[in-house]
């Protein structure tokens, strides 16, 4: 099995502890090891023959230099000169693997996700393996155990609740709250996650059928299948992302194949999609606050609070529901019900043309 | 005429910005100059022949230094071993003053108050002055213009406003709301503003009447008045100090003398006693923020919060009536109307043993 990791995330949501150079994959969010160094770990494992990490020009660094320490395992860092969303990205990734193993198995996962059990991660990943050795185009659908509206839903064609596979009747946008509880409530609904297993032809041939341009461009790569230098691919790969359209692999392929099944995923999820969703992957103390790197804390009658300290004594005195985030050169302080407001700190930034907090 | 300036605040309300060594009085609140400089700055116009300042062991050092600017000026600094209120440290004063020059007026001011309108507040000095020549203790009585709870108010038995003085009926502790009202409708009530300008032998007079403890050991006080070397009186004012009762002089002397007339002050004041009252004296933006030391500010639909960045960018989303005070060790978020707890956060450290940050 081959695993393509994509790690080109463009970090404003996060800000100001992600950058541009140092978005939330690159981030230790939890302390320790970042978000992309505990999904390429958590991989381990299962011996992928290769690991392929699909990231940007402005990132390619960084990324090296945070997987150093893993100089044993067969790591490629594959540099989009552009972001062109998901599905661009495993095409390019589909069509090297296999111009050097043709029938791989491929494995595609986030960098950026939190996962709370590794083992049943990986005993999932193993099941839909053998379910991609069917000729299937493999999702993992998270089990919800809430009626959450920031996520998307897959509807899946099931008598009963099992391991799966499940053919997949169609995926649907982030629904409004009675939708969402009308999902969690009849049993055949999961949120979509972004993972994906998948014989590499049989993917290929799905972006063959419903991106056919895409298709056309990544067939255009002519290397050699002897070595993995894909340094040199380098001018190629700009080429043809000149001419390649940004499209999603959901809405590229997976919402238009028929041969799309869904593995339910019980290991504990969530895609921290915002400064708001820590909270639900890092205990709160007894008042309901998070605080991390925030040194001798003082709090008087706060609650709900996220903080980081970037090493200060943070003292919160009779405050509620806020996110608030002190890096060396910005001081953010957001309310929690609007964390998805942060990337307007980043477009304004932009406008006033202060590259340096970017 | 000598100027009194009481600058041994003990530094809480302010935190984490005001320190034990270096409380509100030392502090550059509004940027630029410490309240203590343009508190000795504002009566250098009125040629005082000496500048007192009683200050305290722990904050002495900064005070001389903050002060060497003004070297060809004739300040003495007084420490005081530890903080008795304001009746002892105003006695000790008057009784270092009357040793060298027995008839002088003397003028005493905090040294951590706003003053709008300086050269209002000199003519004011001036009239008060005046006043005092009779034989009067005279308070700056501040003509209020809202109902205020958060301060003391002075009647005064007055017929027609005018620059008075009038004679004080009573001194009435902070009222609540209605009172404040009924006050500030009545016309004749004045906030107490801590201000006075007497005669140094008028108010050991009323020491020594209404204080006779104080008196009694003030007057073991034993030095030459040919010089000006208070350095040399610091083992007797530790020794008089030992035995001193901490109070007042409003409850010591002002609350009982006969003798007491009040000048309504209309120069535009503010004890600044929370950063809650930062706003009234730094004129907000239009949002009604107001931004310190924040270098380039983003605000994503905030209201009503104060933010001292400590250099760095400040981005505010959607939150309101927050104070939030950046410094080198210390980070603090405050819901603007429990500014008053923020001394809650320094007995929390006192109690933790963190001396580093008090």
């Amino acid at each position: 099995m081959y695993v393509v990791i994509l790690a080109g995330g463009a970090g404003t949501r996060f800000w100001p502890l992600s950058r541009k150079k140092h978005p939330k994959q690159l981030m230790s969010v939890f302390g320790g090891k970042s978000m992309l160094q505990r999904t390429v770990e958590r991989v381990l494992p299962l011996h992928p023959k290769r690991i392929l990490i699909i990231t940007n020009t402005v990132q390619a660094k960084e990324t090296a230099e945070q997987l150093e320490y893993l100089k044993h395992v067969p790591i490629d860092i594959i540099e989009e000169p552009v972001g062109r969303n998901t599905a661009p990205a495993i095409g390019l990734a589909a069509a090297i693997i296999a111009r050097h193993d043709p029938d791989a198995i491929m494995a595609v996962l986030p960098a950026d996700h939190y996962i709370v059990n590794e083992e049943e991660f990986r005993a999932t990943i193993l099941r839909a393996k053998g379910a991609a050795l069917n000729g299937y185009l493999i999702t993992l659908g998270i089990t919800p155990d809430r009626p959450e509206t920031g996520y998307g839903y897959i509807e899946a064609e099931m008598a009963l609740r099992g391991d799966g596979p499940y053919p997949v009747t169609r995926f649907v946008e982030k629904p409004f709250f009675e939708k969402a509880l009308e999902f969690l409530t009849a049993g055949n609904f999961f949120w979509n996650s972004g993972m994906f297993v998948w014989q590499v032809p049989v993917i290929l041939n799905g972006i063959k059928a419903h991106m056919p341009e895409l298709h056309g461009s990544l067939m255009k790569l002519d290397f050699s299948a002897d070595v993995w230098e894909l340094a040199d691919l380098k001018p190629q790969i700009a080429a043809i992302y000149g001419e390649i359209k940004g499209e999603s692999i959901d809405y590229g392929v997976m919402e238009k194949a028929k041969n799309v099944e869904v593995i339910p995923a019980d290991f504990g999820w969530s895609d921290v999609g915002s400064w708001r969703a820590l909270p639900e992957v890092i205990a709160p103390d007894g008042a309901g606050n998070v605080l991390i790197d925030a040194g001798e804390a003082v709090n008087i009658d706060s609650r709900g609070c996220l903080a980081y300290g970037g090493g200060k004594l943070v003292a919160l005195v009779g405050v509620e529901n806020l996110i608030i985030v002190n890096t060396g050169d910005a001081l953010m302080v957001c309310a929690e019900e609007r964390a998805q407001e942060v990337k307007k700190v980043v477009e304004e930034l932009e406008r006033k043309g202060l590259q340096e907090y970017l």
